[in-house]
């Protein structure tokens, strides 16, 4: 990959929506901006990339009573979902999608059961790289 | 702003007493330190720029049995509240508090509504260039 | 400390078991690296840090459900338990663990508590300071 472009690394551990919604949304401005984007889902976060684990995800408990608010409004807005924000991230080119094995071992994860936008399973060193590497990183 | 300030920028999502004084400690002692921090309040951080939110903030729920020791003993330190916290970095003329659009969008909440020490209302992108920018940029 | 390794900075916010190992696998890999690890426990993290608390970490309440079968996967892999890798981190010179003075102070906790690897009680200054020196930071 070229050098000069920026560079965003995130990790995304946690699996309800409004945590997904940021990784996604900040990711997809990235993208938008010319910026490559790596995200690296572990635990929680590794879960919902599990087909159609995303689709599924909730508030977390202090919040659900915003929950049907929240999906009403999303609707009105005609929002795109996660699993959209992540497909057009794809598309172009910029976004790396890690899972990480650790995880997948401790919950039993199997990559047939994985979206197949992921691009690699790796543990966390090559995160950490990434992170180093990268001109901003977040764990979410 | 001179370029030779460091620069702190922070990612408020939670809207737990825990998480918003972590944020609004470390923004303090950043701005005591002669650092310039932007805040950038989203989801339910940003539902704490609310009027009168902050002082309802409570500890996670796994957590509320700890909540009534917690709160005596902040009294019993004279620990500041958040909003004071917030208010005298604000008087440093160093602190920048941002807030996320699509949240207010995707949860109704109004202008009018928030504190009036929120000096934007922007999108991520905003974060993006301010955390590229920044010596250190944490989520929390 | 030598200026040519790398430098990891993270704080342990969260008292939960994901948190906990994510922290302590991203640490364990970075030692691994050769990269020095500076990690500051506040509010529920520095909680964990009190003898005896770690082994009782859970998962959030949203995931309870998984716990039983968490557990049981790590005995079966024989993953070595959060306080084994923050031991075996302390091992290689490279960890170095500073307990937030006042969350210590919010909560009661008090030092003898601590279990012997914490090197420094300190404020947040110190934290953004190795934040401002390291590589990559991260909030956990």
């Amino acid at each position: 990959m070229s050098k000069d472009k920026r560079k965003l690394g995130l990790v995304g551990e946690s699996g309800t929506i409004d945590k997904i919604y940021c990784a996604f949304i900040l990711g997809s401005t990235a993208v938008s901006m010319g910026t490559e984007v790596h995200m690296y889902f572990t635990f929680f976060g590794l879960q919902m990339l599990q087909k159609g684990a995303m689709e599924k995800a909730r508030l977390p408990m202090e919040y659900q009573n915003l929950e049907e608010s929240f999906r009403k409004r999303l609707e009105a807005m005609k929002y795109p979902t996660p699993y959209d924000l992540l497909k057009s991230m794809k598309e172009s080119g910029l976004l790396h999608i890690y899972a990480c094995t650790p995880t997948m071992e401790m919950f039993g994860v199997k990559r047939e059961n994985l979206i197949p936008e992921v691009d690699q399973l790796v543990g966390a060193a090559t995160f950490l790289d990434i992170a180093t590497d990268a001109d901003v990183s977040l764990f979410i």
